[in-house]
């Protein structure tokens, strides 16, 4: 699901991740930030990922999951992963974390 | 909601719309995005909106709603206004909208 992709059957969930980030650009977020895509794509119930970042520092990561107990599992590794260094506050002034059933979806493709 | 929001209480919906731009910039999509925009922040039911738009020409807009009446009256008028422009399929390579309803959320801000 990394770009275009169709939509799996049934009820899913997605996690919306919106996040500002702190200026400066430093070598060890990209580092972190593709270690966690890495590690998610291996986690049981992950269906995909569509992630954008604007030249404003704004971004929007959405990753898609079977049903909650694979996002709880997920959240359980990542905020591991992310006290051993020392933390999201770092990388961004805010960020937005929701939490969604996706019941409809519908897509288009040329 | 622009940016960053706190999250409304109870539950509500997200419209997560995801596209791939085709080449080329041409100046009525910028209009028709911004008309767009500008036209939902008037709708009952608008609670706000995220979006982003990367240097490869892919995106995410994510809009936020009180209920699927809104998003369902939203979409009315929405496709009207595209109905009138020859259509989103000239804008976009492909796109994936998808309607999710948000259980859960929580924020950080500095």
């Amino acid at each position: 699901m990394t770009g275009f992709d169709r939509h799996p059957d049934g009820p899913y969930y997605a996690v919306i991740f919106t996040t500002k980030r702190t200026g400066g650009g430093d070598r060890e977020y990209g580092e972190m930030a593709e270690a966690m895509a890495r590690l998610s794509e291996k986690q049981p119930g992950y269906l995909g990922i569509e992630s954008v970042r604007g030249e404003d520092g704004l971004g929007i990561t959405v990753s898609y999951w079977r049903d909650q107990a694979s996002i709880k599992a997920w959240k359980a590794l990542a905020e591991h992963l992310i006290a051993q260094k020392s933390g999201r506050e770092r990388w961004y002034q805010w960020y937005n974390l929701r939490i969604a059933k996706v019941e409809r979806g519908y897509s288009f493709k040329k």
